[in-house]
Parts: structure tokens; sequence; C-alpha cells
């Protein structure tokens, strides 16, 4: 078992959201804890989703986006969130597909409703066959117990792998002078040999709002959250992010992107995605410090996110942290590597907002004090400024160290 | 100091070269080793060189850069190359070039050349100011003691920073009946915080070769050998290769690629580099292990290479192998990001010779013990059949240890 976060944060009190009913239940295959999760929803909500662009997805994923575009073809909508975590259901051929039908039309028939309004999501071990049987024998009672008025918490609980802490974020906002609540969480990050990192993320609100109005949404904030984040640079292929709004709140119906009460909820939605992805990565394996890099001045936005993912991703980088060295030297680099418009001599460097490094020319006698003051607490922050363009970007993520390789190499299979 | 890698071979004995003179000094500026080396050229030696493709790269490698074209351009021949380990010159602005400048005017002047015809390459902690005066003092005295015969391995040895062992191949082949000798030698991949990533390799020959036609050879030798190699996907600052050719060979010149002498030269080349490249793997940071992956199968030559890479630099995998875990799913995911054309279902996969994934499905009941018996050695395999077409590319890499995390993070500037 891998020792708890040092950046784990306490899972915040979240209040029930109308339309929004779970349950939990021990499948008895792998965990000695709850491991799945039922969500069921009131009719008339609407989801949306974002999943992993990865070529090996899993069979889950697969089903998620073909029934997500049913759903808006048929003006459908959805009904039940399926959640097992042990198993990710990856890698398992035309098995897994039929795995997936098998679950869902199953609790279409206890629910009534079709198996096409039901998602899926599974997250552990790649490769095996999911004991569906197993699962799927708990739907009835599942279904039963379910209730508004549950923990949150117990919900994500029964999501999670080697997760160190759960991981959560709500928002109550005023839409025009009308209540509207979201509640968001995660599971992901924390990894043990031969799992796959499986990052899954779910949002839920009272709002009412279009389905295809919200996958804009999501689609336009997933950019500056969970695709603005990395651990090691390694890609699942069960990453899942979705949303489910269950019109239940008294707020004018968002019909376009023009409105207000759009930019107002957009802008709650991608607190609490950039909250539940900064989370992730304070989970991230062997995580000590959790590393923001901005880069400003790029000739693009787009170039500046490439070069803050090298950054990010550079193992020198993350090393160095985990070192508490402002080696600055290694960021020169990992923008040198990245292949985007950057001039050596226009380059300026900071950490945590001391200047190390100006116009391409180390800083002769900086104050090292305030730096290494910086370098020895949890939150680093290094700034780059390429002094080409406007473009700006920011990734976070975290250090690299003996507790990650102890996590995904000291393990055998 | 980093422990001897457990990679570690032998340097090999070296022939003089005709036509090739060395020697090496202290400089005292950082090392108690020697750390300055003075290569001298007889006048008809021709150069080659291909140089990191980093934005932030090192004065040294813009100097070589700039003059192997004024040396095209004027058909003037190389006279000298001088490394210095310690400093690697980089990030230095206008003094870093105008510290090469003065290097080369002086050497320059000593040998009567212009400083055109001399090549430069430092390697060590970047950001510092080289100390020329220091570097510069001891020209004429290594001048003065230049030999054909001195010991190759004192020449690599002075190269040398966080090397844990010296990096050396030779050949000698006939060219239609004419021997040819090629001597070459690396340094790089083990690093130390603050210093950069520097790999360095120089091949030196006495065959009769146009300088052109010698720089399209090591252009096409160097995609299947040190850009083959990752050890931890970061690019250095300094990444230089050189070729020279002293022409005192009696072989027929060669003048261009259709020869049967360049094929067979070539041949020679690429093996030299490849021994090369897979040494500096063999020395990687922390590195117990060396990993072969290779893909066939993919649409193109140039995605297997992706994938290839892909595969090489997940931290997953690395760590999976350095645990002795046959940890086929960390490959399905590294396919997947790579975001080339792969088919799910269609995967192979192999380690050390043994299926154990085929059509995208796990094999069931595959002999573990011979996979096993695999893991355990120092040289593993990986093979990958995507199905797709005849794309097919190797990558070198090595597994990811606590002694990575050590050398790099465990060490404060």
């Amino acid at each position: 078992m891998a020792k708890i976060s040092p950046l784990k944060e306490d899972f915040p009190e979240m209040p029930a959201i109308e339309g929004v009913q779970f349950s939990v239940a021990h499948s008895g295959t792998r965990y000695n804890k709850n491991d799945l999760l039922l969500v069921t929803f009131t009719e008339n909500t609407v989801a949306a989703g974002v999943y992993t662009k990865s070529l090996t997805r899993s069979a889950p994923v697969d089903w998620c986006k073909k029934q997500l575009k049913w759903q808006y073809r048929n003006k459908e909508n959805v009904r039940a969130l399926l959640v097992n975590a042990g198993n990710a259901n990856a890698f398992t051929g035309h098995k897994g597909l039929e795995a997936v039908e098998q679950q869902c039309g199953h609790l279409a028939q206890i629910m009534g409703c079709f198996k096409e309004q039901i998602f899926v999501a599974s997250t552990g071990v790649i490769g095996q066959f999911l004991p569906v049987d197993d699962i799927t024998k708990h739907y009835e009672n599942m279904y039963q117990n379910c209730s508004q008025d549950g923990l949150w918490q117990d919900a994500v609980k029964a999501t999670e792998t080697t997760d160190t802490f759960s991981k959560g974020a709500c928002l109550q906002i005023e839409l025009n002078g009308t209540n509207v609540t979201l509640n968001a969480f995660a599971k992901g990050s924390g990894m043990i040999a031969p799992d796959m990192a499986t990052m899954l993320a779910w949002l839920f609100t009272d709002a009412q709002i279009e389905a295809k109005i919200l996958q804009q949404m999501v689609e336009e904030c997933v950019e500056t959250s969970f695709n603005a984040i990395t651990v090691d640079s390694d890609t699942s292929t069960s990453d899942t992010l979705m949303a489910f709004a269950t019109q239940k709140a008294n707020n004018n119906k968002i019909v376009d992107d023009k409105s207000t009460d759009y930019s107002v909820l957009k802008a709650a939605v991608e607190k609490l995605l950039i909250k539940l992805a900064q989370l992730v990565v304070k989970d991230g394996e062997g995580a000590t410090k959790f590393i923001e890099v901005n880069i400003s001045g790029a000739v693009s936005n787009r170039s500046a996110k490439i070069i803050a993912k090298s950054i990010a991703n550079s193992p020198l980088v993350k090393t160095a942290i985990a070192g508490e060295d402002a080696n600055w030297g290694r960021v020169v680099m990992a923008i040198g590597k990245a292949g985007e418009p950057a001039d050596r001599d226009l380059l300026n460097i900071s950490f945590g907002g001391v200047k190390v490094a100006e116009k391409g020319l180390a800083i002769e006698d900086y104050d090292e004090e305030p730096i290494a003051e910086h370098l020895k607490g949890q939150d680093i922050v290094i700034d780059v400024s390429l002094g080409l363009g406007d473009g700006e970007a920011s990734m976070w993520t975290c250090d690299l160290t003996h507790e990650y390789i102890s996590i995904n190499a000291d393990y055998r299979s």
C-alpha cells in the first residue's frame, strides 16, 4: 500500500443534488472495500463527456463515446452511470465490449430504460476479462438502495484503486439570481503494477442546460484543467470525464454559449475541473511537491502549452525539484527540446517569483535564500517568459521521487 | 560519485590513425583529472557533423555548425578539435560565443591556421561562463605534446564528466583491397545536477572521402544509431557527433554515394555509431538493464520509430522492466498514446521472443518461466507487431531505477 500523499487535501462536504441518486456495493472480486458505484439520474438529465485519445482505449470508453452520440441523435437522456474498480476491462477484445453490453442490459432491465442510456467506467488491471456476473448480481440491490442523501465521499471511494486520498470539489453559484449546485469528484494517479494510470472524473449539477451546450462547455474547460496536468507523461487507456445536468434548478435553461449564464456556469465548471485536476496531481505517484509551470511570451497559446508540457514532463526537471534544487539549466534544456519557437537569448526564468535567469543569462549573485525557502515548500512555481509574443499556458505536475520508482518497479505482478 | 554501470563494457584497443594526433591536459578548473583534449589533423582532413536540434543549444554547437559550412564554402579543411569537460559553455549569451572565438583564435595562432578550421565541444555545468584563460594557457604545451601514438582511452577520459566507464569502438575494414581504420568514442549519459545530459561522440578514419559525402554518410547513419536511443527523453543543449577523415589510407577516394566503397564504409560507420550509441545507453543513469524495442508492421518506418520511442520513453514501461515485470499492459498503453496508427485488436507483443499478447488479447496460460528468466537478465527485448504495414524501427533504452532518482534528485547544487 502506498503512503498517503503528503499533498493530501480533505474531501469537501457536498450537498445533495436534486435528481442525482447513488449507492455503492462490494463485489468481492478483488478489493476489501466497496468497488461498485451506481449513480442514477432523473429523467431529463443530460450528459457530456470527453475521453482518452489513446488508440488502445478500453471497452467502456468505446461504449460511452458511442452512447453519447446515440443519446444526442435520439434526443434521449442519460439514466445511469456504472463504475467498477479493480478491472479496467481494457485490452479485452470483443469480450470486453460484450461485458459492457451485459452490464448495461442488465441494469436497463431493472430500471426500465434503454441500455444506451447508461454509461460505464472501469478502472484497474488491464488485459483480464471482467467478471461480469459477479458484478451485475449486485445491481438489483444497488438500485433499490439508491439515495439522494448518501455521502459523496462513499461514492468516490468505491471508484478508487490505488488512490491515497479521495478527491472532490463543489461549488454553489447563482445564475441570474437562481441557485445552482455543482459537485465533482475524480479518481486516479495512484498506480501499482500491473494497473494502468486511470483517471476518471465526474461532475454533477442541477443546472438547466442543453446537452450540446454542456458538451461544448466541458470540451472548452478540459483544455485548461485535465489537459493541463501530467504525472509521468503516460496516457491512460481509460481516461474519462463526464458531466451530468439534472435540469432541476430553476435557472433559465442555457441554450447557447452567448449568454451571461453560460459564462458564469462555465467559469464554475472550469474552476471545479481545475481543482480536481490539481488534486489528481497531488495524489500523483510518489509526489511530495506540487509544481506549477507558467509560460508567457510564446508565439501562441498552443506553442506555450507544448513548452509547458515539455518542462512538466522532463524527468530531469522533476528530479531537480524533488531535490529542492533551483536547476534552471534543466528548464532551459526542456524549453530547447520542445521544438517550438524560442530564442535562447530572450529567456527569463523564475522560481517562486525570484528571477534566476534573464535574457538568456544566469543572473549573477541573485539572492538564493528566498528560492531555497520556496523549494523547501510543497507548492513550487516555475515561470518562464519567452519574449516572443502573447501566447501563454500553465501546466501542473508533481516531482519525481524514489517513491515513484518503488510504486512502479519494486512490485512484481 | 555514481556507481559504475553494471552494463559496463571494456574499452577496446585502438590502433593509431595516420593523420590524427592528440594530447590531454588538466586545467585545474573543476576536476581532479585531465579535462582538456586537443586533437590535431593532417592538412587534408575533412569533417562532418550532426548536432542537437535543441533551440537552446550551446555556443560550441553554434560555432561548429557555422564553421562546418565555412569549410565547405571555402574548401578549407579541419585542423583541430578542442574539448573541455566541466563547463558546457551553454546559456552563456554573447560571452559564450566570444569564449569559443578566443579558444580557437588562440590555438589557430599556435598552429598557423584559420580559427574557422577548429571545432570545439564543451560539456559540464551550464549557465556559467567558461574560464577561458585557465583553459587556453595549456594549448601551447598540448600542441607540443600531440602524438599519433597516444592511448585513445586517455583522450576519451579527458572528455568525461559523470560517465561511469569509457565508451569506444573501432573497426578495420577493406575498401576494394585497401585497409581503412575507423576509431570512435563518445562521452555521455551520466549526469549530476546541475550538469546537463551531454552526449558527445567522435569518429576518426584515415579513409579518403569527400567532405560532403562523409557528411551525407554520417547523417544517414545517425538516424539508426544516436537518434535511436533514449535514456530519459531529455534532449541535451550540447549533443554533438563529428567524423574526421584524414585521407591517409590508400583507398580510391569516395566521391559519391553510388559506389560499393561508399556502402562498405557506410556499413562500418553505422556499425560503430550503433555500438557507441548502445554504450551510451549502457552508461545511462541508474541503468541496470539494456532494453531493445523492436516495432514491425507499422504503416511506415517513421510511424514505427514514433511508437518505439513512445515505449522506450515511458516511465511505466521502464520501471516495469526494472522490476522484472512482463507488464505488457504498459506497452499497450505506450502504443496507444503515441498517436500513430495502431489497431488494438491486431497487436502482438513478445518479451524475449515469447508472445504474451496476440491480436489484442492476453494469451491465456502462456509459459511465464522463459519470460521471467529473460527479464532477470541484462538484455531485454520487447517486440511489437502492429499488423498494419511494412514499417519497422528499433530503439534502445535502459530501465528506470532508484539510482536515476538518486543521481538527479538527491544531489543539491
